[in-house]
């Protein structure tokens, strides 16, 4: 028994989506519809959801679901697999999905399951979801501790990201996303890099509003990025070498030991300074190289260290990567900046090497105070 | 964003696996493994479990989950996803279904959630198994009365169809396998229509034991015949028209109505007897071949009407099948023995002509009162 399935699917960033829902209204267009979001979002955006519901006549339906980490559980999904029914969605109908990546990651989990796989709309409202969580195809549930366990390959009919919704934004969760943009230019861009760098700081204190020409360039710019390392792996059977697979080797087990208290976005930046650690260690990055990439995390508002962070807590990463990358941890760490190295084995990072590129990172941080001008940017740009 | 991706399995018959559990233990190899069945199956089949836990050296668990379809849900299937967690079971691992359709389907489901999708390796123990369920690449569990509301498509690894199993199996069951050999006889092939008047019910005195050949026969060319309908439309987004849903149209809602009390098998009977006189009423099939159709099932010791079939059931059903076949019900009818026809439009299908059709069923199961000659067979063949 033989198959070949062909998925296509848009990601859009545009201005339109908040002023005017009509993107989403003409997504509905005459289907059976359940809008999946947050309190938060709900709460702020109101005349959105109102436009949705006039526009439903009874067809569509809202279900508020929870936003945080600790809530992304089976449970959960399933409570909207549920809405769906009672709201008759069958299999024509439309999941959209309107908030952070918990949300969006929950509504894929159910619009997967809901009659083998509904269609699912995406609305990424945070910065990490609309430069990573929101953009890509899989939805995810933690299951006893271990995050996503459960989850799916599932791919969107289309994404809408529209900037305006970071404007409501805490600071703290800008830099969250700005986590994960500065991963994607880690992976596959210094000058996008040299933009975080240069404008961060000024994004996250304006909600990403201003300046604006940067805002769009920095999402539209990290979304190009994450987009082209997707494609070719998109349901990463291909191969077990994931340049994106950067900052998420030990950040869900600092997530995890947490209890995920500490945030998605606050974990990828840790685990993130730890790989630059390794790399400088092993070779691969300069020590002016490495320590950049620290001072960018720190100047954005990010931790590089977390007191959890132990060789041993480390060797479990590696351990758990090695299960889900088939057989290979394929550790990420930056190459430069702008391009990565894998590690192979495991074995290739001891003990000793990881507890001493982890006492580096407890001195940066204890003398890191706070945002400063970055110094050691300037001879590399 | 594009993306391609093809899938390969195979579906192997083969009298080796009670025997000598070897193509189980090669499949296992040294992966982490969870195995799923039914308390039946774990109580009757000791040492080839045994044979399995020897092999699996700690890195295999056993899960026993119900057989029953009420027992069908989405709580079940995460029960096993837990117990996959607690094994270990990891991206590289793998899940094995041994049992009826509802074990291999809950395992599917949960075999697609694990790590967004683990190798799933399944052994259909039933009839219905062995010729439907379990060698396709869906799996379902109920939510709220609607049968299969939730679920996936999740091509597995491999599926092992041994007919040594059948021989523990209660003549009951062997009947609702019948049912669905029926309807692929139906779809696709007058011969095996033959066979299985001619030898339906020796096969099922014997426990499809004798005559060897014909169970052989019966079993590979149902398998041949239902794998040649699925490959072209294997995630059901070619086209709209399935032949193999011949039978489980109005079969979900008589299933509904009992509370699932009625056995799969026995609905898609009374559903196949529904569909073969509205087909007479259409003109689609002769009156003999209705009749034949009616006494064959009755001569295989299945039901072709049941008290909770109303005008106002087949058309909540059809409303239904029009949803999730995108539009339009594409009621599969025979047309003849071996070939179906397609009625697009439930307006096409009045209530008159319905309560007739039900009406006929209704005084042909009074009249039947057990298997007998099928006598109105033979000036059709």
């Amino acid at each position: 028994m033989k198959s070949i399935k062909e998925w296509t699917y848009s990601v859009e960033v545009r201005r339109d989506v908040v002023s005017t829902a009509a993107p989403l209204l003409r997504a509905m267009g005459e289907r059976r519809c359940l809008v999946v979001t947050t309190p938060t979002v709900h709460n702020l955006y109101r005349e959105l959801f109102g436009a949705m519901v006039d526009h439903g006549q009874g067809r569509m339906h809202v279900h508020v679901t929870g936003g945080r980490e600790a809530g992304k559980t089976l449970e959960a999904a399933w409570a909207i697999c549920r809405k769906a029914a009672e709201g008759g969605v069958e299999r024509n109908g439309v999941l959209i999905g309107i908030g952070g990546g918990v949300c969006t990651d929950l509504t894929t989990v159910a619009a997967s399951l809901v009659r083998r796989g509904v269609a699912i709309v995406k609305v990424p409202t945070t910065l990490i979801g609309q430069v990573d969580a929101g953009i890509g195809i899989k939805g995810g549930v933690n299951e006893g501790g271990a995050k996503n366990y459960l989850g799916c390959f599932h791919p969107p009919e289309a994404v809408f990201v529209d900037p305006a919704f970071l404007q409501t934004l805490p600071a703290e969760h800008l830099r969250y996303g700005l986590a994960e943009v500065i991963k994607i230019a880690l992976v596959g861009c210094r000058q996008l890099f040299g933009t975080v760098v240069d404008w961060g700081p000024a994004l996250v204190e304006s909600g990403f509003a201003r300046p604006a020409d940067m805002a769009q360039e920095v999402i539209a710019h990290a979304i190009e990025l994450m987009l082209d390392e997707l494609r070719p792996n998109l349901f990463e059977d291909q191969n077990n070498r994931r340049a994106v697979d950067l900052g998420h080797t030990f950040s869900p087990l600092i997530e995890g030991a947490t209890d995920f208290a500490l945030h998605h976005g606050a974990a990828v930046a840790t685990d993130l300074a730890l790989s630059a650690g390794i790399a400088f260690e092993l070779g691969y990055c300069s020590q002016a190289e490495r320590d950049v990439i620290h001072e960018t995390l720190s100047a954005s508002g990010l931790p590089i260290y977390h007191s959890c962070l132990t060789p041993e807590l480390c060797w479990r990463a590696m351990e758990r990567a090695t299960a889900h990358r088939r057989g290979a941890v394929n550790l990420v760490v930056p190459a430069g900046i702008g391009q990565v190295a894998f590690v192979e084995q495991a074995v290739n990072v001891p003990v000793a090497l990881l507890a001493e590129a982890i006492a580096h990172l407890g001195r940066r941080q204890q003398r890191w105070l706070g945002p400063a001008r970055v110094v050691a940017y300037q001879p590399l740009y």
